[in-house]
């Protein structure tokens, strides 16, 4: 591996998606910042990228908080250049438009839009002087859908959209690339199984096909990494090849 | 003018748009309960439309706190059935991504997206059990649009767009026609005239096609609430003849 | 009814939503000037409307002749200026794509969309001259989606779509109203009645409310034709209460 | 290079786009495919692509006529397994609506529509049996948006995409990788230069940043033929980084 001389900043290092992007971007020779609300559970995921090779800080980060941002953000500039910045919170919760409480409309609001805001911002005010960088973030079905049920998570991820589509349209002619990818599937991970095996009883998971490894998010993200400048996405929608769409 | 056991409530009830629609629909026999931030301001229209012969009910109304929109809500619904329910609070701020603070980030979701989504649902509870009513949202260009230097207002539209899309699907089969209507242009404001003198010089109203009158955004809701079941629009997007698009 | 000095043209005026439209304005004291392959079949329609004190001239007309085209529209302008033109040739099929022949994919398109085209550029020759004027388009969910085995059908009503929209922009700023009206819903026909009845079996029709009366579509063109030029709506979806979307 | 046994088929395999698809594919070890019009055009191509040590088959196409895309896809096939097909024609023209003739409108629709229709579906026919294949459309900013002028050209686009979203839909689950790639911007070609400067003046080239390499639209489309199938993407939008959108 050969090393670069650059940071990538993942804020929701989580096991499954936000891990692999950190694992293929630590594989590319970049430095890694992780962030999750619990620091302490990217353990696994440091003696992993460790043991191969690779360099990563992990961090207890509170997305939401204005001030842990920056600090996060600018910490790992510290290091070396903070080439990428990696914004992964979901927050998907489904109620029925009656029983969405004020509360959760706004925690929502705040894990999955706010925060990535902050994180968008902050990492543009690092690169905007550079005149240099990559801002991606996550998005969902959710992110062009608003569907029965979804009012809360529909909501912060149109918004967490906006705050994409804005940035790109400011920032690409100032050589940053801004993207969102947009995962148009169940992600392969314990959680999303569970629902499955709940929803649709035993036979939910006879079709491995329909979930997406988060590897493959993660290539997404390197693919989108790796585009020229005279040819950069700002959307990208992937879903597997058996997915109904 | 017939007198209808019906009331509208108009949340955001300012001196344009919300004016009109409230003297439209009072002028078509609903009751008006109109809110705005501060009461007082409404006098012109509460004269207005009782000269009419219309009946209007002013309140003052901060519309981002639960409890008030609840008691307003609750309040018109006492005096005769809550049929239709606008919200039409716009919050439209132009900033660089690398100047929106989090104050002001935050800000226009609580007053654009956040009220929103209380007044929305704050209605659909009075009118679920009666199985009948119509819930309509004021959007913008930005509703479907993250131009540069609208992170915060677009991420705000966008935010209020699926509220509205998660509340038609879910509430449509129970009768409830939630409507979402697009604006592609300044509409005829002192504001809005403002802004192009500034942006424009003094030649910027020469064109009087290019701004919307209010009284055609009433129309509009107006058609909506006409529509037969059988024929709902979720979306209605509306520009005067003259607009590039 | 008070007799207007107009003409509606509508070019493919079937048993069902043609027919319906016609009666709509003819009610509104349109001269109606309604066209169908074989116009022999528009006598009880002709009937109908005479009998309400309406006019109408029925006419056999291959849409997809450019010289039928022209000579139908002249004929209805000459009777008295040519007001509205409403295209509603539809030509759904499904096959598979390996099914799909050159001649099918080919025939669909003539009559979905390229007589669209000869349609729309004819009323606007007549129309651009007296700078006023109204052309409206009937589309339905596959103008907005390539459902599977609707290569043919969606790649017809796609083009269709685009026409319109590109006639909007040019024609708009020259006081005409052009407009695309999606349906997204079986529209109350015999034909779709049998077909669904076919794929979802006896119990398809039990609930009337997911299928929309083609008078509602009349209506809604009606809207259409109501909005004053300062707030014109481009696409217009609707669909009963009840749909899923 | 490693030599594969797989066959790329470039239909419309012009100076630019076209032939850099070409070289990519044959780069990476495909045998090449390439057709166009005037297949004597092609020499240039074939010569680069020999002596870079790939290997190209040259073949005049008029890929409007049923019997000569077969013939050409068939040959290819023949040669080793058609495992990417990509169509590349467009025809983009701007007429005012009143001076598109029938014949322009028909004939732009026959070489960017109905032609990709007939490689699509002949593509289709050689993968589905093996259960394995990429087939790729060249799609433009037309494709999504029926601007003033272009109601042939985008007619014409827009069919296109619906025709590979009705394939997408129907043969991802086989296996089949089906996507559209739109190009949101100039690329650089010597027409496109002279239509920027007879449009702009001669300032229009200042910005080299404006206009995308053909280079980078092969890089792009090599990047959708890697994607795993857990992750693939329908659409693909491109544009360079100065571009506004």
């Amino acid at each position: 591996m050969q090393k670069r001389n650059a940071t990538v900043a993942v804020i929701g290092a989580g096991d499954y998606i936000g891990g692999e992007i950190a694992k293929k971007f630590a594989a590319e020779g970049f430095t890694v910042f992780a962030g999750r609300r619990n620091g302490a559970k990217l353990e696994p995921l440091v003696k992993e990228i460790e043991q191969a090779g690779g360099e990563i800080h992990a961090r207890s980060l509170d997305a939401r908080k204005e001030e842990e941002v920056v600090a996060f953000l600018q910490d790992a500039d510290k290091h070396a250049p903070l080439d990428v910045c990696i914004f992964n919170i979901g927050a998907n919760v489904n109620f029925p438009i009656l029983d969405t409480t004020e509360r959760v409309f706004r925690k929502v609001w705040e894990m999955a839009c706010y925060s990535g805001f902050l994180a968008g911002r902050e990492a543009a005010r690092l690169m905007v002087p550079r005149g240099q960088g990559n801002i991606f973030f996550t998005g969902a079905t959710a992110s062009l859908r608003g569907g029965a049920g979804y009012a809360a998570f529909a909501s912060a991820k149109f918004g967490l959209r906006a705050v994409a589509q804005a940035m790109a349209r400011e920032l690409g002619p100032k050589n940053i690339h801004v993207a969102h990818l947009i995962i148009d599937s169940g992600v392969d991970t314990e959680w999303v199984r569970q629902r499955r095996l709940e929803a649709l009883g035993p036979t939910a998971l006879d079709n491995p096909d329909l979930l997406m490894p988060p590897s493959s998010v993660a290539s997404s993200y390197w693919q989108l990494y790796q585009q020229p400048r005279s040819a950069w996405t700002f959307e990208l929608e992937i879903r597997p090849f058996g997915e109904k769409w």
